[in-house]
C-alpha cells in the first residue's frame, strides 16, 4: 500500500508516495502560506491531490512542527505557525477523502530513521535531531512513544542547568538552549565578544563582527580543522551526551540516532557526545554504553516517516 | 492463577502467595543473609515451598534492589548486597521448579501501583519512591519499560544540577542527591549547623546535634506544623516536581505516583512538587498537568508487583 | 574648595558646583552627543565654563559609565558610548585648565553614598546600584577601592551561576544577569510566557503582551500588594543577598547600600535580600550581619561623589 | 626591632623570632593540646618564653585557624580547636608581658608573601592557599584587609555553584568544595568509583579501592605525567580560576599567590587556574591579567607573618 507523507515546514510543504520499504516513488512541493491556516490546509491537499492522480493511496500522514494532540489530528500550538488548537488532521481528511494522521515533525523523522535508516533492526531508540532547534522522537518495544497528550519527545525542554539560560518556552535551563544551531551560534558570538583568541580565525571569517558569525561558518571551519570552532561544536556535543546521559537514566534505550544540520558535523559532534554520554551515564561500566549515530535518511526523513506512520499505525 | 512475589531487601526477605486480583493469601519472612548470595538463594527458596506447600504455585516474581538485566534473571549489581553478574533467577527456578522472574523492586512496587493501586485504570504512570533513596518505575501502553538492558526507570541518576553534590554512583548532581530521605537528612544537619532559625526545633529536638537530626522527625515535626521542617520537606517536593517535569517533557505520562517512606508526609511532600511540576513543564496551559497521587498498596506493594509480573509477563 | 562633578550619562550631561558638605551650589545640563568623543568633551567644558563663571572651582570630577584606567583619566572602554582608550581625563584638563579625575560612575555614586549619605559614619562599605544593570562601588578603610587597573567593584560581573545566562560581557551566569533592571523585565517577560498564573494581572496591564512588560509597571503593581509582581522582585532580591554573601567572605564589609532604580522598589527588594544574605553567609550566628541600607543621595549622587573625589582624593 | 610569630596549627605550634626582613633568628616547637585553651596558652607561653630568654623582643604575632575578632585578640569560633569567643590575646599577652596580635593564619602566611615572598614589591594581592582546605589573604593598598569583624579573605565560602556540594560551614557550593585538598580526593574516589578509565592508574596504586585514594598520589602520578592524575588537577585549577575572577571582578588585584599542600603541584594547578581566570574574567582583552604565581616563603609563612604584622601593625 502506497501512502503520502506531507512535511509542513517553516517555508515550504514537501510531500511523496512513499511505498512500504519507504521509497518515495514521486514527490512535490509547495511554499508554506504560514500566516493563514486555510491556506496551508489547501496547500496540502493540492499536493495531495497531484500525487494521487496516477495512483492508489491508502493514507496520508503529515509531519508538523509543534505540538500535536494524542488524537493525531489536532496541532494545539506551535512556535512559528498560525495554529492553535486547529483540527487540521480532521479537517484535510474530510477535504481529500482519505484517512490522515498528523505527528510532530521530529517524530515523523525519528520514525523514518528507526524504520528504514540508522536505526532499523533496533528494537528501542531515541533520535535527537540537532537542528536550528532540537528534536526529539522516542521508540520503545517498536513503537512510537506519543505520550498521554500527545507531547511526550520534548527532550528540548527537559532542565539540564538550574537557573540556566533562559528558553523561548518561558523557563530556563532547557537542553535546547545548550545544544542546538541556535545555542552554537549564541555562544560563538558571545565567546568572540569576550575576546577569546582561539575564535580569531571565526572572528575573522565574520568580518570582525560577533553578530555576523553563523552556524553553517563555525561547522566549515571546524571541518577544516579550525581549533576553536572544533571546541563550539565540542562542546555542544557535551552537552547532547550530558542529556542523553539523563534520557539513559530514565528509558535505557539502545541506540541514539543523531540528526538536523548541526548533526551534519558529524564526529565533530558525535565523538565529544559519546565521551560525555559515557562520563555521565548510571552504572558505567556494569551495562553496554548505547551508540550514538548518525541520521542516515536525510532531508526527506519527515515525509517518509509520516507516511508510514500512516499506514502502519492508523 | 496463583503466583508467589518475594521482596528481597537489606535486612529481610518478605514473600507472599499472591492472587489475580492482588491479594496476598498468606505471606512469611526470613532474614537477609547480606554477605553470601547462595545463602540468600536457600532463604527464598525455603519461604517459597513454605508457601507452595497448600497451593498451587504458578511461578515466583522476586524483587530485588539493584540493576537486573533484561533476561529478568541476573542482577548486575547492587549497592548493598552481595551479587554481582549473578544469575539469580535462573538458579532459583532450578531449585524450587517453578519459572521465575526477577524484576529490580522499585519497578515490582510500581507495576502493584499500576496494576492494583493509585494509577489503577491509567494507560501510562511514573513512579516515583521516595524512601532512603529515590526509585522509579515506568509505565507505558500498560507495560513496564525495562529498558535494552533492563535498565530504565533510575530516575535518581538523571542529573538535575551540573557540579551538583557527589553521589554513591560516581557522578554529581544526581536527582537523588536533591530528592531522597538521604537528601532530607543532609539538608535539615546542614543547615542546623549553619545556625538556620527556622530549624531550632528540629535541633532541639535532636538534643541539640545536627548530626543527630533524623527523617521521621522531620515528617513527624512538620505534620505537626513546624514551618522549618515543613520548608524541608517543600525544598525536596520541589525537586521531585522539578526532576518530575523534565522526565514529562519526554514521556509525558499520565500520572505519577509518589511512594516510599518520604512519601509517607503527603501533601507536604506533593503539594509543592505540583506546583515546581507545573512551574517547570513546557507548555504549560496547553497540556493537561498530570496528577501527583500518593501510592496506595503500602510495604507489600514490592511482593505483589513481583508476583504479579511474573504470572502476567513470563 | 568648591569642586564641579560631572555625570555623564547615555542621553544627557549633568553638572554641578559641589561644595565640602556635598551640597550642590549650582547646576546645568547637556544633551549626550553619544557617537563623538570630541564633541562630549566640548560639551562637558562647555558645563564646565558656565559653572566656572561665577565661582573660585579647584577641581573638576568626571563620573562616566565603563572600564576607567587606574591613571583616572582614561576612559579605557564601554558599552554604550563611543570611547575606547580614551584619555578623557588629560585632554579635558588640558581643555579647561583645571585638574580632573575621572571615576566610574558607579564609584562616583557609591563615594557620595559613603560621604554623605546612607553610609555616612562607616568606615568600610560596598554600594550596589540595581539600575537597567548593576554597578558596584567599594569603600575599605575610608578609601575607595579602584583597583590595580582601575577595574574594582564591578561586581555585575561575578560569576553566580556556572552555564547560567549569558551575559552582554561575551560571559555567563554573571550576577547582573540575575539581579538588575534588565533581569527583571526578562524573568517577567519569559514568566508570562510559561502562563505563570501569578503574572495574570501583570500581563492584562501590559494588553496580554508579554514583549510590553517594563520594569516601571513590575514594581508600581508590587507597591499596590500584586504578589506576583512582589515574588519578582523578591527573587532579585535573593540574587542580590546570594551575591552580596559571597561579597561579604571575601571583604567583610560594614555594610551594604542599595540604590538604583529598582533599588527604589525598597523593602520589597531588600526584605528578601537581607534573608538570603543571611541565608547564604558563612559563619552567621558568628558574626555582625552587615545591614542593608537605601542609598539616600539620590539622582545626583554621580556628581556629588565625583566632585568630591576630585577634591578630596586629587 | 625582632618580635616573635607562633603559629597554632592542629597538631603542633611552631613559634620564631623574626627580624624586619623576616629572617627566622631561633625557632621552637610544642605540641598542640587541642582540646584545653588554658594548656594551648601555657604552651605558646612557654615557646615564647624560651626565645625570649636571650633576645629583646618588641611585640609576639599569634596565627590561628578560624575566625579571629576585629579587636585582633578574639577567637571567635573555629572548626578544629576547642577555642569559642576566647579572648587568647588578652590573656597571653598579660601572662607574657609583652603586645600581643592574633590573626588569621591564612593572613599571616599571605602577609608573609606579600612583605618578603612572592608578591613583594606588589601593592595589591590576593592570595589563595589550597591546602586540606582553602584559605584566602587579600592585601590592598599595602594593608592587610580584615574586614568590619576581623572575617575578611573568607574565599573558601564564595557560592560558586547555586545547589552546589555541601558545605562543613552548612550551607552549599562553596568554592572550598570545589577547590581544596579535600574537594581533590573526593572527586578522585568518586571518579574511580564510577569506573572512569582515566584513573585506573591512580586506582591501581590505591590497591584497588577508590577509598584508600589519598592527595599526595594523585600529585605525584600527575607529576610523573599520568594524565588523569592531571586532569583531576586541572579541574581543581579550573575551578581556583573561575573564582579568582569573581574576586578580580570585585577587586581587580595586582596578582594571585597559589599556596598550600595543594598548591605544591605547581604548573600542573596553574597552568590552567590561568586559562580559566582569563576565560572567566570581565574585559579581558581590555586589562592586564593578574599573574598567577607560587607562593615562595614555604612552611613558616605563617610564623613570620603573625611576627611581621605584630611590629608593623601593632
Amino acid at each position: 500500500m502506497l501512502a503520502i507523507g506531507v512535511d509542513i515546514g517553516g517555508t515550504k510543504i514537501a510531500a511523496g508516495a512513499v511505498d512500504e520499504d519507504g521509497r518515495i516513488l514521486a514527490s512535490t512541493r509547495r511554499r508554506t502560506p504560514a500566516t493563514d491556516v486555510p491556506l496551508i490546509l489547501e496547500a496540502v491537499a493540492d499536493a495531495v491531490e497531484e500525487l494521487s492522480r496516477d495512483r492508489e493511496i491508502g493514507a496520508v500522514g503529515v509531519g508538523a512542527a509543534g505540538f500535536v494532540g494524542a488524537d493525531r489530528s489536532t496541532i494545539v500550538f506551535a512556535a512559528n505557525l498560525a495554529w492553535r488548537d486547529c483540527p487540521f488532521g480532521a479537517q484535510l481528511a474530510e477535504r481529500i477523502g482519505l484517512p490522515v494522521v498528523v505527528e510532530n515533525d521530529a517524530n515523523a523523522a525519528g520514525w523514518a530513521e528507526f524504520r528504514f535508516g540508522a536505526a532499523r533492526g533496533a528494537r528501542d531508540m531515541m533520535m535527537l535531531t540537532v537542528g536550528t532547534g532540537l528534536g526529539g522522537a522516542l521508540v520503545l518495544d517498536g513503537r512510537l512513544v506519543r505520550g498521554s497528550a500527545g507531547f511526550a519527545g520534548e527532550v528540548a525542554h527537559m532542565n539540564v542547568v538550574p537557573e540556566g539560560q533562559w528558553c523561548g518556552c518561558g523557563r530556563r535551563g532547557c537542553l535546547e538552549q545548550y545544544t542546538s544551531g541556535r545555542a552554537l551560534v549564541r555562544m560563538a558570538r558571545h565567546r568572540a565578544l569576550a575576546a577569546d583568541p582561539l575564535l580569531s580565525p571565526l572572528l575573522e571569517e565574520a568580518g570582525g563582527v560577533p553578530k555576523e558569525i553563523d552556524g553553517p561558518t563555525i561547522t566549515r571551519l571546524a571541518q577544516q580543522g579550525d581549533p576553536g570552532c572544533a571546541a563550539l561544536l565540542a562542546e555542544l556535543g557535551r552537552w547532547l551526551g550530558f542529556g542523553a546521559a539523563s534520557i539513559a537514566a530514565v528509558l535505557d534505550p539502545e541506540v541514539f540516532v543523531i540528526g538536523g544540520g548541526v548533526g551534519d558535523a558529524g564526529e565533530l559532534l558525535l565523538a565529544p557526545a559519546r565521551d560525555s554520554f559515557a562520563a555521565s551515564l548510571v552504572a558505567r561500566g556494569h551495562r553496554p554504553l548505547a551508540p550514538f549515530v548518525r541520521a542516515s535518511t536525510g532531508d526527506r526523513a519527515g515525509m517518509i516517516g509520516a507516511a508510514d506512520l500512516a499506514r502502519s499505525e492508523p
